[in-house]
């Protein structure tokens, strides 16, 4: 059982609360606005019985997933014999700086600081400090009680012991660490959602399709095997001789069609309108936050599925 | 209820007879190869209790499905009366044109042409039919039964009335059909893939990240959201405003990454030694074929779940 702090506590900050209080962690929320952790922990009151209901509590109740997490004021109080540090605010890079110095200064020596930006290099906030060898990025989808994929991406003087240590924290709490050899803008997922919508975009902007139609094509079609196999074994799958095979069938069509992708549309520029006009005829814009609601119940309802499917079919 | 004639009964088309049949439409095989459509109609025989036991047959039981198909050798007899044929032969344009000018030929002015190619234009091998207007693509992602989203594709030629013909034809059977504008190389989905595989290969071959740590990032993140929503519907929801206000914020990130996309990695140089190696380290040679069986069951479950989800929690 780790000790671990929470500094930020806004959307991922609460959320990662839940994941590392549901591995059996002791949390400590804290955040520069005093009030912010009480406000978080009545939003993980909300959620945690939503998880029971779902098996997503790893058999806990609520009230002793709850009883894992405390608010505390004073910053020195929070580090105090923390083992993971996660840290959550703002994505500027002047905060983070300062943040970060605070952050090694107070905490042990043996503590990992983890950030979960997503558009910062770790070395552009952590350069200049004592401790730069425990500092990386530990990047989640929101919500990662949902969501079992982190990026953990060095620094160039992220220690292989910090990274290491990172990663294996991150398994223990259920979590499935994509461990990068270095850091790149971006990262993975972000560069890869990145290449899927710049093709979409211009699909749309050229006329040959839809938003809804690019919608279509992934949750009704491409997303459906890549939802448990991902993209390199949907791939070694697809041809009787594995992933060679399969590329040399088909790398012609694919290397035939990348020409036309090399060049992006501007996503704020006139596709924005039918983008946006699409979006709104499907969904008006006072009906976002249910949505988001109706998103997160499906995510819940999807984890469970794989969960089981897991277990009765296998990995 | 239509009458519908599969032509080519390889993999694509006996899938296609399982998606018609359940239906509810009268389904007639052929085959150039005269034994061909008994030894698909075996095959089908083996899925039908897996899709009655997920319930996945719309309540009917797997000897009624079987029931509405027969095979016929005699092309003549298979085209006499036909709504809708389903063409599947080898992906060669002379073939193509051979066949289809057969096609037209025989069926009725009434009936759609449609073939299932994934790497052909409509156009490459429709254009100087008499029936010409009457021809498209239904391309599906294998298997059919249990992937909705179909490409509806025309040539120039193509009249509308055929177009949404085909595509009504389609969400009758339970398909979620792309109606595409005009033809493109790739469609819309393999245009998605590609541009999706191109950064898996690119960032395996510089060395940030390994095949596992790029599948972890689709199968175990992105791809779970993007399996009940899309892209689109995606980055409409995560940001408080909407679509625009995502693209507001975030656009600068994906363009600042997007110059280190504008190259390819050849998918068959040094790289693909260290995917195959990865890949086959995680799945030997030998046990592909066990894990096509998997994988049809895992996608199986997922769709008896989106189907469930659909109904418990929304759409």
């Amino acid at each position: 059982m780790a000790r671990v702090a929470i500094i930020g506590t806004g959307f991922i900050g609460r959320a990662w609360a839940i994941s590392y209080a549901r591995a059996g962690h002791d949390i400590v929320l804290w955040d520069a606005d005093a009030s912010a952790p009480a406000a978080a922990l009545d939003y993980v009151e909300g959620v945690l019985p939503e998880l029971a209901a779902n098996d997503l509590l790893n058999g806990a109740e609520p009230a002793t997933v709850r009883g894992r997490m405390s608010a505390e004021a004073n910053l020195g109080e929070v580090l105090k014999d923390v083992d993971h540090v996660q840290e959550n605010t703002p994505e500027d890079v002047e905060i983070k700086k300062t943040v970060f110095a605070m952050l090694d200064e107070a905490a042990p020596a043996s503590a990992i600081l983890a950030s979960s930006t997503s558009a910062l290099l770790p070395s552009s906030f952590t350069e200049h400090l004592k401790g730069r060898a425990r500092c990386l990025v530990v990047h989640p989808i929101n919500p990662p009680y949902l969501v079992p994929a982190v990026e953990v991406v060095p620094a160039p003087w992220t220690s292989e012991e910090a990274m290491t240590k990172a990663a294996a924290f991150m398994r223990s709490a259920g979590h499935a660490p994509i461990v990068m050899k270095k850091e790149l803008d971006g990262f993975v997922m972000n560069r890869m959602q990145g290449a899927l919508l710049e093709e979409a975009f211009r699909l749309v902007a050229s006329g040959y399709a839809t938003v809804e139609d690019v919608d279509i094509g992934i949750r009704e079609g491409l997303a459906l095997r890549w939802s448990f196999m991902g993209p390199f074994e949907t791939i070694d799958l697809n041809a009787p001789g594995g992933v060679r095979d399969y590329v040399e069938r088909y790398q012609s069509i694919y290397s035939r069609i990348h020409p036309s992708m090399r060049d992006r549309v501007d996503w704020a520029g006139d596709v924005l309108k039918d983008v946006e006009a699409d979006r709104r005829r499907a969904l008006p814009a006072e009906r976002l936050k249910d949505r988001q609601v109706w998103r997160d119940r499906r995510l819940m309802a999807l984890a469970a599925h794989k969960r089981r499917a897991d277990t009765d079919i296998g990995k």
